[in-house]
């Protein structure tokens, strides 16, 4: 049972797929009432707003009886949302999986639900929780990487997020590491994202095995490669195959050497890693690791833990959570 | 004439080559007595702390002389060294230009002069004089380089040096722009300073015009082209010869790659770029400016300005003074 004085916030999660939401109290000790529903954004903003701001409602509701706890003790509502975003103004700039263009997001759903509410971008709420409760606890500088469709990430600096001089800090996976290597879907040659994002290990893992009939990976998709998934690669790793292997392998280099350069410019405490990938665990970490440090000056690497990321499915309403209480602090 | 309760600070740069010492008064508005000597560090750390402390007096008492002051207004000495440094102890660990290990820069240099001193690497140092009286000035989180026989760094944030979980922060030379690329000195491939350092654009420049005797850059050597530098590069571009611009060209792109990648992670609102290579003037910072424009999220880049270093041969002495001040903030 909850003191009757604890706060309690609201964290929602909004993706191109899923909406997650969910409750916690201030001191993050647990999380209550998590709901997922399909997003359906082809329905359109105003559908989302309806679906999100129901959810709300019905895990306050929730809430409410496990916690044993009052209406009154929610203080507002936290939202991740794909960027790019404008935080001030609460707006989502543009959401291509969303179909959303200046979405005013934010002020939408606070309306609905009679809360105040709070907007910033996925990978940044992901990495601010795992600063908080998750795997990055007790770190002075933490950078996180998201590794999914894409590569997000966020930098927390004593405590607070760092969003730079327009929100864009962070875009970690579309750093170069190869000036002229492979073509990024963002336009440019070379970007870490276009390595080691979830399809494109796939694609990688299409790359090398095609034409080796033997291969578990092979066999895994009944021989239509187009069915490889990065999720195949790692279950082919864990059962031991050499392609699979050297796929998590090469990942782990490129992975590497672009953690080494945050290493070397910003000099972290801790780099949290999370998302598909890690499913990969240590195949993936161990040589990650031993890139860094072959790349990263010695007193950079020695400084850092390179972990992966512990909060799994429930991050993105976590770090909701630890957004809205940061630009919200409790005044008791 | 100064205030007579204005205080003043003596900033030591400590190089390879030279040693350079000047007087500051608090705010920034002039330099005094600016001083400059060969380090001779092959006669020992002692002879060169002897050497520093005899400046320091030396400039202590042409500044009173000028500035019409007392004594009593100094009120400490900032040292900016070449890294790696323990900051905390005012330690230089290792120094292969100065062959120091260990050596309590710091402690020592105080001792001799009776006056509180700082040690701060000296591309921090560069980086937090720009940032006060220099080209990023007003800048909320600055990116200092410094290209030079290598490439340093430094991160100022909110007008205070960032220097991360070990005092690495601010590496930009040691990150990777091309995994598989050239070999870097310090053991690894494919570093920013493996292409972008001066002596790197001189080897590159000797690769492109070997065999080509009609090159200004041939011609201005006398046909030995071992003599050439990046200097003789810069020359030759500024009197139009292609090779010579080539290089400066591919230089940029390479700079440019890096200075994209800082724009994506750290998202600064000013990178200021110091040294040797400033001498090529808009030729390297037109194409600059166009690559990271190219690699970085539109937002990064429109929030940023990318400027030459306006400090010049004073910049050590400047950022110094600087960091000593920041310490040892004036209690009025």
């Amino acid at each position: 049972m909850a003191h009757s004085d604890q706060r309690f916030i609201i964290g929602v999660d909004l993706g191109g797929t899923n909406i997650v939401v969910g409750a916690m109290p201030d001191d993050g000790s647990r999380h209550y009432a998590l709901r997922s529903q399909p997003t359906m954004a082809e329905k359109g903003a105003d559908v989302v707003v309806e679906r999100i701001s129901q959810m709300i409602r019905e895990v306050m509701a929730a809430t409410i009886t496990e916690a044993g706890i009052t209406r009154k003790q929610f203080a507002g509502v936290g939202i991740g949302a794909p960027g790019p975003l404008d935080r001030e103004r609460g707006i989502v700039i543009v959401a291509p999986n969303l179909g959303w263009k200046d979405f005013p997001l934010r002020d939408r759903v606070a309306h609905e639900v009679g809360l105040p509410a709070t907007l910033d971008n996925d990978a940044n709420c992901a990495t601010l929780g795992e600063w908080w409760i998750g795997a990055a606890r007790g770190g002075r500088a933490v950078v996180g990487m998201t590794i999914g469709t894409g590569i997000g990430g966020g930098l927390v600096v004593d405590g607070r997020l760092w969003h730079g001089a327009s929100d864009v800090a962070g875009e970690i996976g579309h750093t170069t590491i190869d000036m002229h290597g492979r073509r990024c879907k963002c336009g440019n040659y070379g970007c870490l994202e276009a390595y080691a994002s979830g399809p494109n290990i796939a694609e990688r893992a299409r790359e090398q095995v095609s034409g080796d009939g033997d291969s578990v990976l092979t066999r895994m998709v009944g021989g239509n490669l187009d069915l490889i998934t990065a999720h195949t690669v790692y279950e082919a790793a864990h059962a031991g195959d050499k392609i699979a292997l050297d796929v998590v392998k090469e990942t782990a280099a490129f992975l590497g050497a672009g953690v080494a350069n945050l290493l070397n410019t910003f000099n972290p405490d801790v780099v949290v890693i999370a998302g598909g990938v890690t499913q990969a665990g240590e195949a993936l970490f161990e040589p990650l690791r031993a890139e860094a440090r072959r790349r990263a000056f010695r007193p950079a690497f020695d400084a850092c833990r390179i972990v992966p990321g512990e909060l799994d499915g429930a991050a993105g309403v976590v770090g909701a959570v630890a957004t809205f209480r940061q630009q919200h602090p409790h005044v008791a």
